[in-house]
């Protein structure tokens, strides 16, 4: 099982003790935030991504996942969209997550991220994920009514939430274990967007008529629950991060380090495994020998 | 998560205390086995499981997985049959899983079983699983090759060989348990032939020219293997089996017995669960009423 993640900066601590406090939304001092600079480095990162991705594809025996989740306008799609341009989408499948449907209520809350997995070769990157059902869910608990789930009340009481959200963190922690060990390297993002930073990007939104688009009136009602937000944060990352499934802390106050953040933990995720294409056995090589002598006694 | 499984004479321990000698292919004393007398207890049987699915489909929060493993020529589909027959199909799918395809191997081995999962209200047969994947593959460790698991040395050593077994229970007990929380009873069926009944089955259908097609060489060579399937099965039993997904280890020299039995079983959890349709409560209620009047004044 891989677990030689990339430490870093922002790599949230895998034995339970973090705390929001010590993640910080705008960028570490000296880090590079000017947006030439920025574009520079991240284009040298993603050329690197994809030389590795041509390995992974050819030693076929790992694939990558990575999980985005952030509150509104941290900067998912975004990100997403500039560490990935430029790498080859044949391997690599982006999926977003919305609200869930009715087939997909029917089932436990892994089987639709299941059927998205990236399967070996490739990347895939889930835009939120089962997460939700430890961060917006436990912000809205009168959500779990069209879950259906036999046993908790119509009216759960603080104790049966808290130890529904406690049974979560361990379905997602054995789940991703198992998945780790059949060789998915998953690695999980939160985009940490500053409460100031928000307001502004909201504001933008609401000003800049090309921008309109992304706004909606519901932004403004969760962004009242910021607190209660953050407080699933920090709980889901602390319950969830272990050696076999990092969360990555990123400052997302400024979108230029976010992306280089971003992709250089991919970067140094995939130098890490050491991926590289597959040399044959001396058997192989005889077989490959063979095949040259056919070809080019052909037609003679 | 419901766990009141009816313990009868076949429930597995959920201790890990099953040994093979404890589990009979043989009917108990004084079962029922004469066909005429069977086949009357089956349909009364199948009558009440027909009527407590139409409860679980209108309940609509609890689904069925009911698992079969076997070695060749046990029974299996002759019992999904026989059992299954006279409910309705149309909350009921059967998923047989043959030798994985390309795209399978290529995740992790619960990917093709959960898409087959039923969802709530539905009954779930998986004809057998991921079960294969600590049986056959257990016989068979040089399948493991076309799983290109990460970490695993082409000619694995026992101990690395007995530490992917240990994993692989303990997935598969961390996955049934999500599952169980989430709203799935899970019910699996070991149909334990017995190795002279097996060979009596095997000669039928290499004599019987309408049983012919159920034969292949294949299933001699596997028969060879009768050890490693049985210390495969007891070590498969003893560390999945558990309160909230219990193994019965079904006596299967007897069909008309073994089917009895597989019934009784289903009937018995469907009975424990205490489905019933949905009562309303009184604001409903006072609807449904609002509703009647609308219609009694239709066209006046």
């Amino acid at each position: 099982m891989f677990d030689d993640f990339p430490k870093g900066p922002h790599r949230v601590p895998f034995d339970g003790s973090f705390k929001l406090k010590d993640a910080s939304s705008a960028p570490p001092k000296g880090a590079p935030t000017k947006r030439k600079e920025c574009e520079e480095i991240l284009a040298g990162v993603v050329e690197k991504i994809a030389e590795h991705q041509q390995r992974l594809y050819a030693s076929d025996d790992h694939s990558i996942l990575m999980i985005f989740q952030a509150i509104d306008a941290a900067g998912k799609d975004g990100t997403i969209r500039a560490v990935m341009t430029g790498i080859n989408p044949a391997g690599c499948k982006v999926t977003s997550f919305k609200v869930p449907s009715a087939e997909e209520l029917d089932h436990d809350f892994f089987w639709r991220a299941s059927k998205a997995l990236p399967g070996r070769g490739e990347i895939g990157i889930f835009n939120r994920s089962y997460y939700e059902e430890v961060l917006v869910v436990r912000v809205h608990p009168e959500y779990l009514q069209d879950e259906r789930l036999p046993g908790l009340p119509k009216k759960p009481s603080k104790k049966d939430l808290e130890a529904l959200w406690a049974e979560r963190y361990e379905s997602i922690r054995d789940w991703e274990k198992h998945l780790a060990r059949n060789g998915t390297v998953i690695l999980k993002f939160w985009l940490n967007v500053g409460r100031d930073e928000q307001k502004k990007r909201f504001l933008e939104r609401i000003d800049e008529p090309h921008k309109n688009w992304k706004f909606s009136a519901g932004d403004i009602k969760e962004r009242a629950r910021w607190d209660d937000y953050m407080a699933a944060f920090e709980d889901a990352l602390r319950e969830t991060s272990r050696p076999w499934a990092p969360w990555y802390a990123i400052p997302a106050d400024d979108k230029d380090y976010m992306r280089v953040a971003v992709a250089q933990v991919l970067e140094q995720t995939m130098k890490a495994m050491g991926l590289d294409f597959p040399e044959l056995g001396p058997d192989d090589r005889a077989k490959l020998a063979e095949m040259r002598k056919l070809l080019e006694e052909e037609g003679r």
